[in-house]
């Protein structure tokens, strides 16, 4: 694994890291970027070559300082706890609201994901300054529905999810709890390990397993 | 503009149609598919040609008899009404329910996501038939949140977007209220008309406007 800070170096220099979860879960490969570091480019490059959802992941202190809520908590209050159900792997999912800032057009372009995307980094840096102008800001600045998924993470040691992982590798980088990670899709479905691996070596991109950043990070 | 009985052939062969919507509106093209002829490979054509969100559309009879909300109605029903804003182009947004088949793995592979779309389609189809068991039927085989977004039109008359248009096709042309449909992008925007016009021609995809569909078909 790449030292902390090389990693730190590239993340924040807009590069992505590779991360494969765990053996027995999703078994999956997010492209992460660094939040405060993504541009349109980087947009364009989660579509095209993860190809999953691009989600913004932040941390539950985030959330809640935000009042951000779980949507399956959400969907229990509104009579439609029914539909909450778990997947195979097991986990809750860990999806927030869905949003787009303000200032997009219609929300979906790679240039309105990243304005999205980097308000969210925006608020989520202010909440440590003043938590009830974050909180304000936010509900001012950010509609939804909207493109652009939020994922909180309930911590590492109750769930073991890509959304859990990055905000594990932020912490341990002394970056922001401010994620932006896609599933990595090959030809109808996910794409392997070894197929990741291979393009992050092709590509020049970092490569994680969940197991190296729990042991060397967590 | 092609056709009724050409279209119809297209569609329910698993051709896709591209559909531009209105000047002054969001003037996006979305790639439309009709959800009973989706398979695998349409959900990596949407992922690698459109490139915007897949999403599931239906009509607001099939909303209300499976009992789907409108997520702007949710977020009003717990506090967060201060977050349902409007895009510039000014409508409510059509945003129902995330969802994935309980038969899924992750949710999000192409495999995964035509599952999901194949049995949105056959919840559809079973309203007309027995409603209460659709309802049940769809409680008891979806799980939310998830990673197919549902909208549900509100009718042509109140609201001109993708959404609505992809229901006056389907009806005009005697299909299901059952598309699926995704923006098509560019580099860094939304792609534009005439490029998405070139598209069509080189792959040899219908494209229509949102003006010929209300003059000729609804």
């Amino acid at each position: 694994m790449l030292s902390k800070n090389k990693l730190r170096e590239e993340l924040r220099s807009g590069l992505p890291v590779l991360v494969y979860d765990f053996k027995g879960r999703e078994e999956e490969v997010d492209m992460m970027f660094y939040a405060g570091a993504v541009t349109t480019k980087s947009i364009t490059t989660l579509r095209r070559e993860a190809g999953g959802l691009i989600c913004y992941v932040t941390g539950e202190r985030e959330g809640k300082a935000l009042g951000l809520p779980f949507i399956t908590e959400l969907l229990r209050e509104v009579g439609l706890g029914e539909l909450v159900k778990r997947p195979i792997y097991g986990d809750e999912p860990a999806f927030s609201l869905w949003v787009n800032h303000i200032e997009t057009r219609t929300g979906i372009s790679d240039r309105d994901r990243a304005t999205t995307i980097r308000g969210l980094h925006e608020v989520v840096k202010m909440i440590e300054k003043d938590e009830e102008e974050a909180k304000s800001y936010f509900k001012r600045s950010f509609m939804s529905p909207g493109h652009v998924p939020i994922l909180i993470s309930r911590g590492i040691g109750r769930r073991r999810g890509h959304t859990e992982l990055a905000v594990v590798l932020a912490e341990a980088l002394g970056l922001e709890r401010s994620m932006v990670i896609a599933e990595m899709l090959g030809e109808g479905d996910s794409l392997s390990k070894e197929k990741a691996k291979v393009l992050a070596e092709n590509w020049g991109f970092a490569f994680i397993e969940g197991e190296e950043i729990l042991s060397e990070l967590a």
